[in-house]
C-alpha cells in the first residue's frame, strides 16, 4: 500500500500540461505553444485487441511526438480523452460510447477552457476513426467560439477518410484488406503487437472484410459516397479488415512512420498561418 | 394576382415525395425506395455567385438524377434543406447559419419521420462542403436511432475531402487553384454559369487562393491534417479558389459529369447491402 | 442531362434574398427592408391533398405578395422552410415533423443570422396552423435575442386562431364545416384546386368534421379553451373539415383575398413602429 | 415561533392534489378526474399592481372553480406555477422569467409525472397571456408524449388572443383601451381591486395605450398579424392598457364572470371526447 | 363566488417579494437584501403524510423566519418552488418529478432574473433532501453565471448530509431510526403533526428502516460513501425512517429549533463576506 | 522513436477493464463485478501543486485499491476521467472545466454504456470535491435510467462534506486549517509529496485560510448552510487551506489510511443490497 510513487514515477515528465503548477502556466504556455490532446476510445476491437486500443495508440504516438519534437515546436501534452464517440459499437459490452451532442459539449468546454491560456493552437491527435467527423465539426466550433486554431491529425489517416488500408512497403505479410482495414485490421493490430503485445491475442484474430464492397466504385470505404454504418452491420466481432498477417515488426515500422508523419504535420502546424 | 398556377406548373412532377397524397405514400414508397434529400446552403459565395449557390447545385443535380434514374432505381426527391451549417461564414450578411446542434436535431427529426415510411434508404445529396462532417455524423445517428440506411453523396467531392479541385479534362481555361477550389472557385462558378448564368457576375470574380498552403504536405485542404477555419480567416470575400477562368461550357461538362457520377453512386446505393 | 437551366429559369427573379450575391446584400437590404420567410409543412393532408400543401400555399402567397408589393414595400423573399412542427401528424408516413425544441433552435439560428443584415423586420408567412403557437413564441425570442421586429401572418387565419372556417361570400358550394375547417378542409382544398389542381384528387375528398364539438361554447376550435390534439385523435385521414364542396373558382377568390389581406398586413408591417 | 398552524389552517382543504397522501391518490384520482394547474407569473405589472398579479388571479379563479364545481366535475387543484415565461419583461427588476425551453421542459416533466396517475385530463388555468402560445405548444406535447388530454383556459381570454379588452356590460367607468388592455389594464386592475386591494396603488395607475396601433387593421393586438414585442418596446412601466377607471365593483363582476365562464368551460372539459 | 378576498387576506403581508409593485422594487431591494426562496416538493411521503409535506415545511419555516428576522436582516420571501427534483420517487402516482437538467435550467433562469435586482444574496430554503446536491451545483452556477452569492439551508440537515436523524433532546417517544430518518420519518412526521395535523394519518404510519445498513461503516446514509437510490429500492411506501413515535409536541420543538437554527444561519448569511 | 513499449509496460496489468479484449468481457465481468471509475480534475491547485493533483490522487488510490482488493472483491479499474466539473476555477489558465450539463451528459452516456455489461455496481472514486454534488446527482440518474447501483467514494471525504480537514493523528507538523483544508491544503499537499514529490514545489506553498469563516456556526465549510463559491472569491491562488506543514511522511500515512478506508468501503459495496 505505497502508491505508485516508485522511482520511475518521481521524475516529472517534461511538457505535460497537467503536470504544470498553476503559476508555471503563464511562463510555460505562450502564443507559440501547441497543445496536443490525444483522443482515444474504449470500444470493441475484435476478439484479438483490447478495448483501449485507440487510446494506447493515440497516447503512445503523442508521447513519442512530444519526445521528438516537443522542445523544438513547443508542444504540450494533455491528459487524453479515453471515452469518445464510439457509437458505432453501441451496445457492445465494454464499449463506452458518447453521443455526438455529449462529445461536442465536452470538446467545446475543453476549448473554452484552453482559450484561457496564451496558447493559440490545439491539435487533436485522434486514434479513433469514428471521432474524425465530429472532431472536424468541433475544430470549426472551437475556432468560431473561442478563437483557437484547431487541427486534427491521426496516427494514420483512416481508409474511409482517404488513408491507405495498409502501408505497401511493410505489408509483405499482410493479407489484402481491399482498402478496408477500418477497424482492428492489419495496421492497428501490428501497431498493438509492437506497443502492447501483452494485450493482443493473435489466435483470436480473424479476417472480416466485406469483400463485396470492393466492387463498388463509389459506395465503399474511402469512396465518394459515405454511408452510416454500425459495427454490428458487418458482423459480431466489430472487425473490419484482416489482422491475420499483423506482426510486431510491421507495427514497429508503422509506428515509426506514424510518428514521422505526425512530426512533419505538427511542424506545419507550428508554422501555420491563415494568410 | 393569380398564383403561379401557370401551365408549366400544373403538371405534377413525378417522384416528388412532397407531391404525394398521404394515401399514395403506402403504395409509392416501399422497402426498395431511395429517398433523396438535397442539402443546400444560403451563404456568402464571393462577390460573383449568389447566396443560394449550393442550394441551386444540389437541387439541380438531384432533379437531373431523378429524371435520369428515378424510375429505374425507385428514387424519390424530397424538398431540399436550404438553411444548413454555414457557420464558417457566420456574421456575413445574407448567410444563414445553423449551429451543429441545431442541424443534428433537425436531421434527427427528419430521420425519425422518414423511418415511419417503408423506405429503408436515404441519400443526402449535399451541395455544401461545410455540411459534410456533420452529415457523416448524422448518417450514423440515423442508422443507430432509426434503422435507416443513410448515404452522403456530393455533386462533386470537395477538395478538402479527397476530391480534386478542378476536373483536368475540362480545365484548359482554368487557372491553377493548387487543389484549393474549396468555395466559389472554378468548378462551382462554372456550374453556376451553366445552371443560372443570370445570377453570376463574372466581373466580380477574383482569385483568392491561400497559395502558401500549397507548400504544406499535411496541413492543407485535403491533407492528412485538417484544421478549423472560417471564411474570414482567408479574406473578406469568402472565396477560396480561383473562379476567373470559369465558363458555362466547363460548367455544362462538370454538371453532366456530376450527374453521371451521382447516377453511378446511387445505383450502388440501390444495390447496397452490408453483408 | 442538361440541368434545369432552361430559358424560363435564366431570368433572375427580383427580390429573392437567396439570389443576391454577397456584395449586393449591403446595397439591397436596408433598415427599411422586410424579409419574408414562407413557412410550409410536409405532412398528411387527407387522402385528397398532397403532403406539401402548406408549403405550396405559403410559397405561392409569398410570391404573389412579392410580385404585387415587393418594390413598394421593399420586401425580400427568403427560401421557404419546408419541414416544420407537424407533430400533430407524428407517425403518419410521409409527414416530416420537427419537435418544438428543434424548431425553436432552427428559428433562433435563422433570426441570429438575419440580424447580421441591415434589415429590421421579418415576417413569417405561415401556411401551417400547427406552427402558429411556436412561431408566436419565436417572434418574441427573436425580438429579445436579436433585436428583430418579427411578425406572423397567415394566408388565412386558421379557425382555431380566430379565423373563419370558410369565407361566406364564396362558399355557396361549401358544406358547412361548423367553423372547423382546420386541416385539409374546404378552404385549403379550394386553394389547392386553384394553385395545383394536378396534385388534388377530389374523388378521395371526404367530410370529417367532429360535429359534436360544435355544441361546445368553450372547448372547440376557436373557443376560449384550447386543447392539445393529434390528427389521429379525430380519425385516420388527418382531415378536419369538409373539402367536398371545394372548387378551383372558390380557390381563386380565396387566394386573391389572401394576397389582398397579406398585402394590407404587410403595408402595416412596413409602417409599424412600437411608439 | 409557532408556525402558521392556526385554526384556519388545520382544516384540510378539499380537492387539493398536493394535500393527498400517496395512498389516497389511487382512490381519489380516477380516469374521470380533471387536474387543474394554475399558471401564474411574477413580473412587472405597472407601478400600480403587484408582481404576483397573474398568480393571484389564476389561483383565486382556480380556487373558486374548485369550490363551485370541484365535486360535480371531479376537479383537483394542483400547486400553482409561480415562475413562468415572462420574458417580455426580461431585465425588469422583480420579474422572474423562464426561457421557452426551460418552460417546455418543466411542463413536459410535469406532464410525464401526472401521466402516472389515473387522471386523463389536465387543465392549465393560465393567468399570464405571455404563456399562452407556449402552453398551446405544451398541450400538444403532453398529448403526444404522455397521452394526456390537455386544455388551456384563461380567467379571461387575453385581447391579443381574441378576447375583449374590457367587458362592455361592466365598463361604464372604464376609459377606452381601444382593445389593448393587454397588461395591467382595466380588467386586471379591477380584478385585483376586488381580490387584493391591499396590493394595489391606484394613485400610480396611468394610461399607456399605444393608440396608433388602433388604426391598424391587421398588425394590432388581436389582429390577423401578430408580432413579437417586449414590454419595454412600449414604455418603461410595462402597462399596455388603461387601468385608471378600474374599480373593485367592476372587478367583482369580472371575477364572477370569469369563474362562471371557467365553470362552463370545465364542464365541457369533463364531457370532452375527441370523437 | 367572491374570491378569497376575505378580511384576513386584504392585509398585504410584509416582505413578500411577489407582493411588491414593480416601482417598489428599487426602494425595497438593496445590496443588503437577502432573497429567500423556499424549495418544496410534491412527492410520495409514505401512507401517512401528504404529497406536499416538503413544501409545507419549507414554506412554514420560511414564513416564520421572515416573521422573526425579516426586518432585522432585510429578508424577502419569494414564491416557493413546489415542483422539484423528486426523481427518487419517479413513477409514484402523485409525485411530480423534474429531471436535473430541467431543474438546473429553472434555477439558472431564476438566478439570472434575480440578478437584475440590487440584491446580492439568495438563500434556498430547501425542504426536500433529494434537491440538496443539485442545489449545491446550482449555488455555484448562479455565483459563476450571475454573480449572486448563494446559500443552501435546510429546516434540518438531512441525515444523509451530515444531519442527525432525530433530535435526542426531544425524542423520548421516538423509536430508533438508526440514523436513517431520511424520508417521512420521525422528524418530518412530527413537524407535520405540529404544522398540519389535518393532513397526517398516524394510523397509516409504519416503520421502514433498512436496518441492515446500520451495520455499515461507510455505505450508509451519512456515511463516507454515498449511493444512488430510489425510494422503490427500499419498499413500496417511500418511507425511510420510523414515524411511529412522532408527536405534535415533538414537532413543535423541532419546528422551533429549525427556525432558531435558520435564524442563526441567516444572520451569518447577512454578515457573510468571502474575505 | 520506439514507443513506450518498454519492458515494464509489456505486462498487462490485471483488472483493467480497458485492457480486456471484447470477447473477454463476458467472462470477466459478471453480476458480482464492481467497476471503479477514478474521477480526477485538471485545475489550479495553488502555486505549489500540479494541475492534475486530483487525477493523480484518484488514480493512485484506485490502483492501490485494485491491487489490494481487486481479486477479493472482483474490482475492475476503468480509464479515469481527467476533465471534470472544475468550474469553481473557471478562467484560471490551465484549468479545464466542464459545465454541469456537460458532465451529467458524459456520466449518463458512460452509465448507459456500462449497463450493457453484466456488472451491476459502479463506484466513482472521486478526487475532486467540486464534483461531489454532481456525482451524487448522477448516482441517482444512473440508477434511475440504467438500473446501475452507483456509489460515490473519496480518497478522503472533503471537509465541506463532513470530512475532517486534517487527520489529527498525523498532523503534528500541520498548521491548523480551522477545518478548511478544502483545496491544495495540508492533506492534499502531503499526499502529493508522497505520491509525486517531483511535481510539488513547497517553496511556493502558502497559507490561505479564510479565518473569519471559522467564527461562523452555520455558514462555513462543512456547516449546515452551504454556499456557492469560486476559488477566486477567496484569493488568486486557488488555495483554501494551509499546505505549509505538509510532509511526505504525513502523506504516506494519509494515503495508506485513504486506501484502507476505501478498501473497507468497497467491501461494503460488494456486500451491498437495498433490502
Amino acid at each position: 500500500m505505497t502508491g505508485r510513487s516508485d522511482q520511475s514515477k518521481t521524475q516529472a515528465q517534461p511538457r505535460r500540461l497537467g503536470q504544470l503548477r498553476a503559476d508555471q502556466v503563464g511562463d510555460a504556455i505562450s502564443a507559440s505553444s501547441i497543445l496536443v490532446l490525444p483522443v482515444g476510445a474504449v470500444e470493441q476491437h475484435g476478439p484479438h485487441l483490447p478495448l483501449n486500443t485507440d487510446l494506447v495508440i493515440a497516447t503512445e504516438c503523442a508521447e513519442a511526438l512530444i519526445a521528438s519534437k516537443g522542445d523544438q515546436l513547443d508542444l504540450w501534452l494533455m491528459e487524453p480523452l479515453a471515452y469518445t464517440k464510439s457509437n458505432e459499437h453501441a451496445g457492445s459490452p465494454g464499449t463506452v460510447w458518447l453521443g455526438p451532442e455529449t462529445m461536442l459539449r465536452l470538446l467545446d468546454d475543453i476549448g473554452r477552457s484552453l482559450a484561457a491560456t496564451a496558447a493559440k493552437k490545439l491539435v487533436f491527435l485522434n486514434g479513433h476513426g469514428g471521432n474524425s467527423s465530429l472532431l472536424n465539426v468541433a475544430c470549426r466550433e472551437l475556432r468560431l467560439h473561442h478563437g483557437l486554431q484547431t487541427f486534427l491529425a491521426h496516427p494514420s489517416l483512416p481508409p474511409d477518410q482517404g488513408g491507405k488500408s495498409d502501408s505497401p512497403e511493410h505489408n509483405s505479410d499482410a493479407h489484402d484488406e481491399l482498402g478496408m482495414g477500418i477497424h482492428a485490421g492489419w495496421g492497428e493490430t501490428s501497431m498493438m503487437l509492437h506497443l502492447r503485445p501483452d494485450l493482443v491475442d493473435m489466435n483470436a484474430a480473424g479476417r472480416a472484410v466485406p469483400e463485396h464492397l470492393a466492387e463498388n466504385s463509389h459506395v465503399r470505404f474511402g469512396g465518394t459516397t459515405t454511408f452510416g454504418w454500425l459495427a454490428s452491420d458487418f458482423g459480431p466481432t466489430g472487425v473490419i479488415g484482416d489482422p491475420t498477417g499483423a506482426t510486431a515488426e510491421a507495427g514497429r515500422k508503422l509506428f515509426a512512420h506514424a510518428v514521422d508523419q505526425l512530426s512533419e504535420a505538427v511542424e506545419e502546424v507550428a508554422a501555420f498561418r491563415f494568410r
